[in-house]
């Protein structure tokens, strides 16, 4: 790969695609996900959630999931189950099957090579417990990476750099290292999930809004015409984009192979 | 000073430490071989085994644990057990645990960046499932890592480039990349663990044997001095000392850091 440099003046592509528990929990959506994120050409990262499976687990050890708003409350019994299901039996099960597919991946989580530092979560309203904030992403050692022509593939942990493992959200930990390689490439950032993009009506899988701007995400809102659990997610997109990322695009696995087929683009 | 050619430079050390699940298991012993660890100047690997709190979860799992001649049966159900703990808990938490004490640390399994290369062992008398012996090593993208001031944490899962995830005894895996790199670095393997070294009398920590070369080993086989538990550890070192390891020794951690205290040195 050609080696990168600040000086450079026109930056290389980098994708970077984030997949969900819908894709991961499904053998068969699985492998066509990894297929047409192994078609990608040029340098890529993948990060990858895994809640519904850590959450599976917890309920075969007996441990409590206390999950507010959407985000899981992450005491030190969780912790530990989502160290085991996020940087081991998922993270490891995707790696090999990109190394089957001669993509050469390796497996992180922000603790190795302290490639995401992070800070545990103030106590609001609500203590998350072992959650944590990104603070810096190791650009340096990414690029490292990439140009040996690896493959990162991350999983939802991060570290405080003091010994604590934290559990960050995945779409998070995709948008900060987008932004962050930013500086390095011309980085575009997938959201690949089971549906085919942000949908108008979530009983119609065609309803899918081809082009969201910061213009008509506000009137949007103030119709309420998006699902509440898409909400995040887009406030993930239009962050990104306002930090230097080029493009965001969520649908399915389809679109990371054709610029033809139906998903959602979000532009500023 | 002498211009020296690429075939007649000196190569620089390489340490590479195997810890054992009785150091893993306490929390304390497991504070003290990391800081001593981090202490070993210059390029360095370790590598963890980590069976019996495989054992433990497998037991909160309600998965049975099949061991023969002391090794695991591994089974589909045990191998998602082994790759949970391995390279998800016991990994990613040493790999924090020395990332606050200033080593860069990047948690490794033999699929990651297909650094260990494994053929699913072929059944004679007893079939152990998924369990790999080591076909190869990545020694370039290992010493690119090194290069970059990292240091690889291993744990004791290999892959068959095919998708498969296999479990490998963690001292054979620590042997075999002594030897891989051997190519590149004058390498010596510690084999550490809560002994102070291979014991004449397993009730007295103070029976050391201090050296054991080929010749007296065989007097010690003969004789039945050594414990079982302890032949495949050393048949594993005599195979490294054949196979260009400078130097193995077996100890506890304050081998690590002082040459004056007591542990086994092997040689040929």
């Amino acid at each position: 790969m050609k080696q990168n440099s600040v000086s450079e003046k026109v930056k290389v592509p980098l994708t970077i695609v984030k997949i969900g528990g819908g894709i991961i929990e499904d053998d068969r959506a699985l492998k066509v996900f990894l297929t047409n994120f192994v078609a990608i050409k040029g340098a890529k990262i993948l990060v990858h959630g895994g809640g519904k499976s850590a959450t599976k687990l917890a309920i075969k050890l007996g441990i409590k999931t206390t999950m507010v708003a959407g985000r899981r409350v992450t005491d030190a019994e969780a912790l530990k189950v989502i160290t085991m299901m996020y940087a081991g039996l998922t993270n490891k099960t995707i790696v090999a099957a990109l190394q089957k597919l001669d993509c050469n991946a390796v497996g992180l989580s922000g603790a190795d090579g302290n490639m995401i530092q992070a800070k545990k979560r103030v106590i609001k309203d609500i203590d998350y417990g072992f959650v944590g904030d990104v603070s810096s992403v190791n650009t340096n050692l990414i690029n490292t990476f990439l140009n040996a022509e690896c493959t990162p593939v991350f999983c939802a942990l991060t570290h405080d750099k003091n010994g604590q493992l934290l559990n960050t959200n995945a779409d998070t930990i995709a948008s900060e290292i987008a932004i962050a390689m930013g500086a390095l490439y011309n980085t575009t950032l997938y959201y690949c999930f089971e549906k085919k993009g942000v949908l108008l009506d979530i009983t119609d899988d065609s309803s899918v809004i081809k082009h969201i701007q910061s213009k008509n995400y506000k009137e949007l809102l103030d119709t309420n015409a998006i699902a509440d659990g898409m909400l995040p997610k887009l406030e993930n997109c239009f962050y990104a984009l306002n930090k230097n990322v080029q493009k965001v695009c969520i649908g399915d696995a389809s679109m990371l192979l054709s610029k033809s087929v139906l998903f959602t683009t979000i532009t500023l």
